[in-house]
């Protein structure tokens, strides 16, 4: 058995996440369906991280063992040929037996992103939220900062998670403009459940003065979910990238 | 009566373009509608162009004559909560009763958008072209420079236009990467129709190998729709900006 990786892009609209749901189209059963049809063989796939409903990915990774013969572009080709237009595989290499994409990756970026207009923008529609209210990027900036270190992010990890250990290291945030779109861009070690909605949940109460620009130290300090803003809507999140040492 | 200018943004994968037609859903007759809804008389709306089925606009221009004392902020979230989510408006303008969206534009600007890697891109589906072999950009945008000029541009008019005029000023021609995504952007005083899928299509012949790099101004001097390429997709087109003198 070989392993191979497999290097992705999907547009969650369509889907209940990524993880193989009950009664729900998930990212997973659909890759599984394609790899079996261009293999032959139904095999498990391990995907790099959970992703919630209607969240997308611009690099997803994920592995599976496979006896096929079919390697990188070859590959590549054959699974887009069998997997609708929402999702695209964009490379494929081999992995030692090792190698796991979650455990074995560095780390994610996520970027979540907000249409800033009083007229929504018919192309953003499910890919980023919209406010109206013109958003302070250099108050949220300097916010923002303040996520940036080594901490124990409890608050900002939703119920039912199960995770013992959650301390994350936040290694780059960063609140930007680029017309009207605003990004909110963040790096990390990981990611707690729900940790970068409940980010820009937060971060948004203080754009709407319910709290001051300076007040993420406490709230991470007080380590239980509710000292948190809300859980930003799932839509505006895209998995960027993850980090591997290769 | 009032003239008020609206200007909006569609995505035209779900229109046939903007003009009313018999059997297909249009995007005059969708703000038609909305206009209605709003102010309770069914009136004409005049665009600034019309748009091939599937092009989308970013900046599309158009004008109602009205009685409504609807006005500005109002009347677009007015209009906005009747129309369908991939049709915005985004300013609305009283205008002088001599303004007309078409013969008052100054120009326009198209952006013509490629996606240039060997795997398709799920958020593009519909709003950009797929080619997988590299485009050569520097060749293709010294190519497109012989494309800028006052030019009788027939030979990338189709058929069937009914227009006798066909000179035109081209003044600002590029062809870009950002990354994976490849743009064709093009401002001329007026377009012919399917002038900008015309000058694409020669562009990606001439990528091709099957052109002459230097070959555009022997086209346009042939004066015959056979002496171009063939007409790009219409889903890469959007109307990026129409400029006044206002």
């Amino acid at each position: 058995m070989t392993r191979l990786m497999l290097i992705l892009r999907f547009d969650g609209r369509g889907y209940h996440g990524w993880q193989v749901q009950k009664n729900a189209q998930s990212v997973q059963q659909t890759l599984q369906d394609a790899v079996e049809q261009v293999t032959g063989v139904r095999s498990g796939i391990i995907g790099c991280s959970r992703t919630d409903s209607g969240v997308h990915a611009d690099m997803f990774c994920c592995t599976t063992d496979t006896n096929s013969k079919l390697r990188g572009e070859a590959m590549v080709t054959a699974l887009n040929a069998n997997l609708p237009r929402d999702i695209a595989v964009y490379e494929c290499r081999e992995m030692p037996q090792d190698f796991h994409p979650r455990y074995s990756a560095l780390g994610k970026r996520y970027i979540y992103r907000i249409w800033n207009d009083k007229a929504r923008n018919p192309f953003q529609e499910g890919l980023a939220i919209h406010i109206r209210r013109p958003l302070d990027v250099e108050l949220l900036n300097t916010a923002a900062q303040d996520y940036i270190g080594t901490h124990d992010f409890t608050s900002f990890c939703s119920a039912g998670s199960g995770v013992q250990d959650t301390v994350r290291r936040v290694t780059r945030c960063e609140v930007a403009r680029e017309g009207l779109m605003v990004t909110f861009l963040v790096e990390a070690d990981g990611f707690l459940y729900n940790m970068v909605r409940i980010m820009v949940g937060t971060l948004l109460e203080i754009s709407a003065g319910k709290r001051e620009y300076n007040s993420i130290p406490d709230i991470i300090a007080a380590k239980v979910r509710s000292a948190a803003g809300m859980t930003a809507p799932a839509c505006g999140l895209m998995l960027d990238k993850v980090f591997y040492d290769f």
